[in-house]
């Protein structure tokens, strides 16, 4: 145990992005006590931000210095800038340094990076991850890395990836908070994805939208529809992405929801008091389960 | 302001059910002055309960003494109970008194109460009232009136209610914590309830139940799903009376929800990125609009 604190203590790390999520990052490595931890953005107000609260140790708008000092580098960029990213900085990188991002789909983004690598040559280890928590709303000023605690995190095994590191980033993972650490495959991962996030997410804007806003909707609402709705405030870039980039996998999943939804539909035609309540006592059971 | 005041705290209340909610309001009642708190509930132990806590002044099993007394009632009761508590309670009321309800749909309820009032030729003055405000939890131990905190509250405004006793039920209602105190027809209330309330229920529980439970799901939610989902524990008596008594306007927001969520679908099918940036767009401007 002392060597791995040691060892995560003196590394050199990157952070690629320094918005809601990588700021938030950023504090959690200092507060685990690495000692040097570098920023990447091209924003150089974000920079500056960064420093000044002593999120990092320093930025950089350019990519070149920080990647090659550092031993361990997460990237948080959006789906659509991975690729680009890599293509132009994959010779950068540190022999041996290990590289992880926080994309929220995982089939794509791995069928787009693991070529570039390979192709490379180059002797990195990417290990693909997905920390379950985040914000509704984007940048550095929003970043507070108290929604990781105890939440989850998905690491995607491939046997690509060193042992050693998998445990290091484990237990980096677990220091910033995260209480369960999943590890999955990529298809695994999306299939899973798409029930819990996606689904959640192609609900609560479909709900919201389908306000007939007939009434003043504020003035009628309690807490369900508060909840049901918060993640209705939606990045649209972002998830536009992921959701296309699963989109089969969505499809199905929101194709479950209908048929469920059909049950509740034909039990309320039916005059079905007893379906009703045998479908609510289902999902009590099941939502008791859940932290 | 003194008057009114003085008009409340010298009121002689009896709640009518002391479970989760008619136990919070009780605690309201105390808390605001009102010297004279009684409860009648079928249960011995919750009476106890109740006059341990302070929440009432005195609870009883029997319900003719305290409604003889009572200027100010409110029933707490399931939906399907309020039919046979006024058939064999109607004549215990006493003259001039102010009832009023909880129950979460209007128009079925009313036309349930309205007759026996007629009939009786009692001079009560029924208002009927939905505080947008509950727990998941049910009986007097969950009890907690800070759920009324900044909650909205619906009052059904009839003609046959007398002015100054629609102002006395607002002034309260506002002295519990209630927000936004706002005045419907049945027919509105019902409409606008399936949108806030049921819809919201439906869709949860159908999220729940639709889980293929092919991997351990707490290990891959986020808070989205958590949020998605609080509601799926439901009290199945309860909502599927809800359900059921006002099925004509919950299918209808049913059939609103899914045609948004067809939207989704078919952007998904044709690969439109637009038209889900544009959906995404549209919910978080309304989202942001929600307290």
């Amino acid at each position: 145990m002392f060597t791995i604190l040691k060892k995560i203590e003196n590394l050199t790390v990157t952070i690629v992005g320094l918005g809601v999520i990588g700021a938030a990052f950023a504090q959690s490595f200092k507060e685990m006590g690495i000692k040097t931890v570098y920023g990447i953005d091209i924003d150089e107000e974000t920079i500056k931000k960064a420093e000044e609260k002593n999120m990092i140790n320093k930025g950089f708008l350019e990519t070149r210095e920080p990647l090659e000092k550092s031993d361990f580098v997460v990237i948080t960029l959006y789906p659509n800038l991975m690729k680009s990213f890599f293509v132009n900085n994959i010779n950068y990188f540190k022999e041996n340094a290990i590289i992880t991002d926080v994309v929220g789909i995982k089939e794509k983004i791995i069928k787009d990076i693991d070529p570039i690598i390979e192709k490379s040559g180059r002797n990195i280890d990417f290990i693909f991850g997905h920390p379950m928590a985040g914000r509704e709303k984007r940048g550095i000023d929003f970043a507070d890395n108290r929604v990781f605690k105890d939440a989850n995190y998905i690491i995607i095994k491939d046997e690509k990836n060193k042992k050693e590191n998998l445990e290091l980033l484990s237990e980096i993972v677990k220091r910033m908070g995260f209480k369960k650490v999943s590890f999955l495959t990529a298809q695994e991962h999306d299939e899973i994805i798409a029930f819990t996030s996606q689904l959640t997410h192609a609900i609560a804007v479909s709900l919201v939208n389908s306000d007939s806003e007939k009434y003043d909707t504020n003035r009628f609402i309690g807490d369900s529809y508060r909840d049901l709705t918060r993640i209705a405030k939606i990045n649209e870039d972002l998830w536009a992405e992921l959701f296309m980039g699963n989109k089969k996998n969505l499809l199905k999943m929101i194709q479950q929801f209908e048929r469920e939804l059909d049950v509740i539909k034909d039990a309320l035609n039916n005059n079905d008091l007893g379906t009703l309540k045998e479908k609510f006592i289902i999902s009590t059971k099941r939502r008791e389960k859940i932290d």
